[in-house]
């Protein structure tokens, strides 16, 4: 990767490593990313000097999560424009970076959005630079602060539904800082009843094929000092069957128009067995993450993956072996079938937190209200 | 291993290595394994001169799969005999090395008591090895036998439960030749297809923590020219709501007397899932696995295994890194969840295949039945 540059903090405290970050050094502006691929392992910075290194970062899944890939598509906009690149073709590249987080399309036309005003109101390429940079900004922001009210909301619905007044919360796949501009989605309402001494514990599925549970959310609770345990998502239902969970927690990489969510793969399984088990099933999103363009789950596209992911297991810090860069664990010619997402219907979904309120039962009506809610504003 | 020496057929063909056999050099006799945690990377083969070698086999998991831990047993306590070991001590120890295969103990039990039997007819300790040895023989050939029937069985089951005559068979965990002294029980349906050429395609759980489907069942699909796919076990949900699969099959380490099924950890899911997508799920196994002191589901003992085959991925092909010899995935100190099997309840288990016959619904009183029917006597 030409341009991406790799630095390693070794010196700095883990918890100082933001997931995203916009720098300004005399060479010009850059793009710093934590790559999330090194996890736990290492703590290594990607550099990016121009939006096609940021679209190989996304692709290779040094940046992910939801919030934070639109957060990074608008930063991405806001790097091709305070370097002078061709906006527009930037913009594309990155909505395209990949099919299924709607938030990536919302961060970079956000930003794209910016970029134009300020070119039809100045004319000047430094003034649209800019602004496009504020709003890239402003969406960071607002996501930070989104965090916090999907915490509260979410604390505030566990009381409701799960009674004692402290939680086992099984979570999948990776929900925390690594994937936003604050503190996260579910993982940020684990962090809050954390934080209030109200967690029993924290159930971390290992979500394969690329282990972001085992190397990224046992990670992001190590580092909080939380209780947690690492399972294979195989055990979930064994917990499940055992009464050891109170709550299913996880994010949402889009919502369809009636409700339904698009999640890592294994969250689906995960939501029949907490309905079979008569647990709580929630979802916790920021309102961007619905897309009403979206009709329904049948009309999400689900991003298939090289099958290498699933014949080989991904370890950076092993020599290459196999095609795909990982330590092969299938016969040679095996092929696989690797959708990255799965899509849980409304009906399946106790409840949807947002940082604009609770949405339960889930229903279209009831998400077309709560997206519409007039946002918080905030000041820039 | 003192005891186990590895011995590599480079110039066998893959089809040609057993996973278990006898041999009787000039040195003395030998139980010969095929190194199952070094598949597909490698064939080794362990050399075990004495049981306590078998045992250290048996818990590494380099033989595995509930008919063949009888097999083995049976010739473990046949070797100990023929080495003129305390048999008594080698019987315990053997039976002690996995707790929840019941087979294990059968075939251990039964090699003992035809040892016990020659010597209270003989008082030759030769004849009552030669003894031992003729009850593990049996044993294997019984189980060929029985896998056969098995084969058969579950076929016309298929050909009951779905409509079209060709099958799309869901997989977890490792159910071939490699845990049978035949062509397995799971497996060994999917096979009968393939050969009639009704298999369209076998879908082939990973199987975590250790891979058993991606390693060994990949293998032996491989081997066996059927048309399979491998997924990780989260995408069994996308695939069972696409419609994409007819009947999941598995095996089973232990059936209690009301029909409750322990098999490996992700095994219960998929039965809440088939439940729910309306799909047949169907365990295949020998009555040797269904245990009448077991008397249901929460009596069944469930193994918990080493957190490090979760925190760590087993690569037997690199260096080892990891306390547990593998690549560290999680970070450091990471707690895990590891129960080696979960038990389904016979409410979820459309039908149990034996070799005796299939059994659905299944009930405590059909079970009985079907373990009291008259066995078909193997001339020795």
């Amino acid at each position: 990767m030409a341009d991406q540059q790799a630095r390693t903090d070794g010196d700095k405290r883990a918890t100082e490593i933001p997931a995203i970050r916009w720098e300004e050094p005399p060479e010009g502006p850059v793009l710093v990313l934590l790559d999330q691929t090194r996890l736990p392992a290492e703590e290594v910075e990607l550099v990016c000097t121009d939006a096609s290194a940021l679209v190989e970062a996304i692709g290779s899944l040094a940046v992910r999560g939801a919030p934070l890939l639109g957060i990074a598509g608008a930063y991405g906009v806001a790097l091709a424009a305070a370097r002078g690149f061709d906006v527009a073709e930037a913009a594309q590249d990155l909505e395209g970076a990949r099919p299924t987080a709607v938030n990536l399309s919302v961060g970079v036309r956000r930003a794209q959005a910016a970029y134009q005003a300020a070119l039809a109101q100045s004319g000047g390429p430094t003034e649209a630079a800019t602004a496009a940079l504020a709003a890239a900004r402003a969406l960071h922001r607002e996501d930070a602060e989104a965090s916090a009210r999907m915490a509260a909301h979410g604390l505030a619905l566990l009381d409701e539904l799960v009674p004692g007044g402290v939680f086992r919360i099984l979570t999948h796949c990776n929900s925390g800082s690594l994937v936003s501009g604050g503190e996260g989605t579910a993982f940020a309402v684990a962090l809050k009843a954390h934080r209030e001494g109200r967690l029993r514990r924290l159930w971390v599925d290992e979500t394969r094929p690329l282990l972001q549970g085992a190397r990224l959310t046992a990670y992001e609770a190590a580092r909080t000092g939380m209780a947690y345990t690492l399972l294979t998502d195989n055990a979930a239902g064994s917990l499940l069957a055992a009464g050891e969970v109170d709550a299913v927690l996880i994010g949402a990489d889009r919502i369809a128009a009636d409700g339904s969510v698009a999640n890592k793969v294994g969250s689906y399984p995960l939501a029949v067995l907490a309905r079979y088990h008569h647990v709580p099933f929630i979802v916790v999103a920021p309102v961007t993450t619905v897309d009403p363009d979206t009709p329904d789950g049948a009309s999400i596209e689900v991003e298939q993956r090289p099958g290498f992911e699933v014949t080989e297991v991904a370890a950076p810090q092993v020599p290459v072996t196999g095609a795909g860069g990982g330590i092969p664990v299938a016969p040679l010619g095996t092929q696989a079938y690797n959708p990255a997402f799965d899509v849980t219907p409304p009906e399946l979904v106790t409840a949807i937190v947002t940082e604009e309120g609770v949405l339960s039962p889930v229903t279209a009506e009831g998400l077309a209200e709560l997206c519409a809610r007039p946002r918080q504003v905030t000041s820039s």
